[in-house]
């Protein structure tokens, strides 16, 4: 369990809890005291890892997110909508009125996506919002969003399909990481360039 | 103040709350129970709105970014980094290693902005967390990211410098709401794109 946790990053405290909570299989064992872990059972426990720090999920959206990581009747892309699920568990209400607005944006878009995508609710919700700021959300103001955002994601997805083969446990963990850090970086990013370009006018 | 109410979107009971706090100047009284309010109490209240609503501040990071608005010895540059430096207070330690990291990055990406911009340690305590995850963070990875944040945030600058002369109070509430609500615009676009892309692949 000591190299385990060497391997993974993680402590063997963190380990014994994930074991407790049922997150983590057991190794085969090979002696009183003594368990064999496989490369499996550190990439699993990597994307526990990812799931609880990076995302700060609960235990019970663990366990939803390794379900679907375990299910073999669900496909790769099922997996990982179920991780963004996870990852966005959505927020407050939103009217039928901010939903279909943010569906035509999606279309305009000709971005195909679920009618599930928790991102529908919370676009809808921050474009409700700027409308009852008052805030222009025209066509045209919101084009330069989905011409970055598109532009990010086509390079996000041919990056993550063009490395090598993995197991769903590193994929996973990949699209976890990818989208809240990531996400961070874009986010700090666009302020500093705001800056930038706000100084040079003034 | 029920004018005011109306013509800002804002309960009487709210305006009495912040009139409490010393946030929002009385009007002239013109008769007991009575007093009249003018465009500027308007605007003030309009951006107390957005950072009490939008950016979800304190009453008393709100008297901060006010005081600045007031000051008249500081540029509106100068108040729009007082109220970008309120939306971001900043999160946990940043170690010296990480700053250094996200000044190089800032520096390849050609932008002029201060050394307590809050975002340098949100991008910081990003890329620290994604090297102990062992992603890569190499700067062809990040390159898509600077373009990304680069382009939105000019058309941004552009689209804020070019709207008609505005008093103080209008262009922080339109920085607020852009920095806040945009960025939540780009973040689910982002997820979205994700998604179209990662299905039209699969």
């Amino acid at each position: 369990m000591a190299e385990l946790a060497d391997a993974a990053g993680v402590p063997v405290a963190t380990i014994k809890y994930y074991r407790r909570e049922g997150l983590l299989p057991s190794g085969e064992a090979t002696a009183p005291n003594q368990a064999a872990y496989t490369d499996a059972h550190v990439e699993r426990l990597r994307l526990i890892r990812s799931l609880r720090e990076v995302a700060d999920l609960s235990i019970a959206a663990i366990h939803d997110v390794l379900d679907a990581v375990d299910d073999p009747h669900r496909g790769t892309h099922e997996v990982v909508g179920a991780a963004h699920r996870a990852l966005d568990p959505g927020g407050g209400p939103v009217d039928d009125q901010a939903l279909a607005r943010a569906a035509e944006v999606i279309r305009e878009a000709g971005w195909q996506v679920s009618e599930t995508a928790p991102a529908r609710a919370t676009l809808a919700r921050a474009l409700s919002a700027l409308d009852e700021l008052g805030v222009s959300t025209d066509p045209d103001r919101l084009d330069r969003y989905i011409r970055a955002a598109d532009a990010v994601a086509r390079d996000e997805v041919s990056a993550a399909l063009g490395a090598p083969a993995r197991s769903r446990e590193a994929v996973v963990t990949s699209v976890v990481i990818g989208t809240v850090l990531f996400e961070q970086v874009l986010a700090a990013m666009r302020r500093l360039a705001q800056e930038h370009h706000s100084g040079r006018r003034a």
